[in-house]
């Protein structure tokens, strides 16, 4: 069985990573992509119709998606969207029909992609949207020794501190809980819930919200019998000896989980999808157009990508091939 | 000359970490303490007068400051709250004098001393009314390849987002440079700005705060000459490499600060306070009473508190003995 890569942003480090991925020696997969700009990369490329054909190691497999215009790094062409968006929809077919075994996205840029009219506010909705499971979708990034979860995302501080509730911490900590157990392979998951204010309020005397949002989210997760602790004081649970006692830190905001995991690692962090019918991982990182074609992108990040979804895939079909308890 | 280290809650570690500094060789400081009490932990004292009198490496100079109370480890007693506040009253009196090089802090249990009377939002605060610049003091956390100064400190992240505003975030940033020069004898400090919002708002599209506060702040402090960048993205401004581009990173608000800060460095962390006449530096971690007198407390955090103070100390002097430009 192989991984499905899609193309990204044709103009970003896209390209060279997945190149220097195969030639790492990574998971083995087929690009949905143009093949001659995966070629002008520096690798072997051979042409497959179905996953199903990709059982070499000497040259990376390509399923074509022609692109219209050039590519050029650095400079983003909306003429390339059209088929940047076709390798993702070709992509999720191919795992919806079970001929590859999970998704790997190259980074794409949202802002080129929305001047050709595509509506969606990121990768991960538009993953929801075509797998019929919009807005159940939960973002976590992962590196060795840490796992995060933002339940709010892309919005600004301020709307983050709005938008907040109960029960989107809930939603975020259930799908987050079945996530570990099924994709990951953890009996019993440790999950660790933030605090939003500086010292978890410190009684109140900073911050309310821990007391009327937070806390009622832990009692009904812990309720539903989930293994849950918090709210911690959002500084110190991200220290080595902190990290060790949980597998996940729900995170109340953005950058309360991704300035911990980039500051730990930034080169090999991954982003997975939970909650979606399919396996989906990402490098964690975006297009790198100020550096795209110098050959200096660097592929942990990929790699660790590949090997997660490698290692998801893996998990989910040990699951449906034993019985559930 | 030697250092004046304060002895904090009785109740907390303090006594516990100041005997291994000691033991560790940390750099000369006279305790301002009860004897009885530093003593109980396992160091022979010896009792002075004044901080000249402190010449001796077999014994720990301690300038009395008698407990009231009992002091048993995690039980915090306010009866003992006048000793543990007359203690750092008169360190700063004798680093007003010039007897001592510089003031270290020991933690303190504000909720404590409020319970005694103890009328100041912390411990920093107090030390700048002692000083009598009020208002003026700026809260840097440092560690080995990281510093940080968060502009809005102890208040919760909805009033940080409600009070943050230009010439906070300018006052910050200037004193910050002026410590940096004089107190670190960096010649030219470089200054990383934070954006608030995550990908610091991505062109306005996730807050207009990067906008309409924090690059006026940039461009006015660009304006007296500093060396200022940003708004930078605040989850990609702490990996190894970013952190490498700057000597300090101005944050918006308190754990955007504090996460980098103890997940790269939980035990080796310090707490300077800029704007102060006097050189004032602190462990960054409090009381600890959940594990006061089992002897497992680092004084990794203390040590590094002392060596800094002597740093500072000396820079002062050097920039004292020469003619500034």
């Amino acid at each position: 069985m192989t991984l499905a890569l899609t193309m990204g942003d044709p103009a970003g480090i896209g390209g060279e990573i997945a190149v220097a991925a195969w030639r790492a020696g990574a998971p083995r997969f087929v690009a949905l992509a143009d093949p001659d700009w995966l070629a002008a990369h520096g690798a072997p490329v051979r042409l497959v119709a179905h996953p199903g054909e990709a059982t070499f190691a000497d040259a990376i497999a390509v399923i074509p998606v022609p692109l219209a215009g050039l590519a050029r790094p650095g400079r983003p062409d909306p003429a390339n969207a059209a088929a940047t968006i076709a390798s993702i929809e070709h992509a999720v077919r191919l795992a919806q029909s079970g001929a590859v075994t999970a998704v790997v996205t190259n980074p794409i840029a949202k802002s080129v992609l929305q001047r050709a009219g595509f509506a969606h506010p990121g990768h991960t909705e538009f993953l929801a949207e075509l797998t019929g499971v919009p807005g159940r979708q939960v973002m976590m990034l992962a590196c060795p020794g840490l796992r995060v979860v933002p339940v709010t995302i892309h919005v600004s501080l301020r709307r983050a501190l709005d938008t907040l509730d109960t029960a989107a911490i809930v939603e975020a900590a259930r799908t987050t809980d079945r996530a570990l157990r099924r994709d990951f392979g953890i009996a019993s998951p440790r999950l660790a819930v933030a605090g939003l204010n500086p010292h978890a309020g410190e009684d109140g005397t900073m911050g309310t919200e821990e007391r009327t949002l937070i806390q009622p989210a832990i009692d009904a997760l812990r309720k539903d019998g989930l293994s849950v602790s918090g709210p911690w004081p959002p500084d110190t649970m991200f220290t080595p000896r902190a990290r060790s006692a949980y597998d996940v830190a729900i995170c109340m905001y953005h950058d309360q989980a991704l300035i911990p995991l980039k500051t730990v690692d930034m080169a090999g962090g991954v982003n997975v999808t939970l909650g979606l019918p399919i396996v989906r991982t990402s490098p964690d990182h975006g297009t790198a157009f100020d550096i795209a074609g110098r050959g200096v992108a660097d592929p942990a990040s990929l790699i660790a990508a590949l090997r997660m979804a490698e290692e998801i895939a893996a998990h989910r079909a040990a699951g449906l091939r034993e019985p559930t308890a």
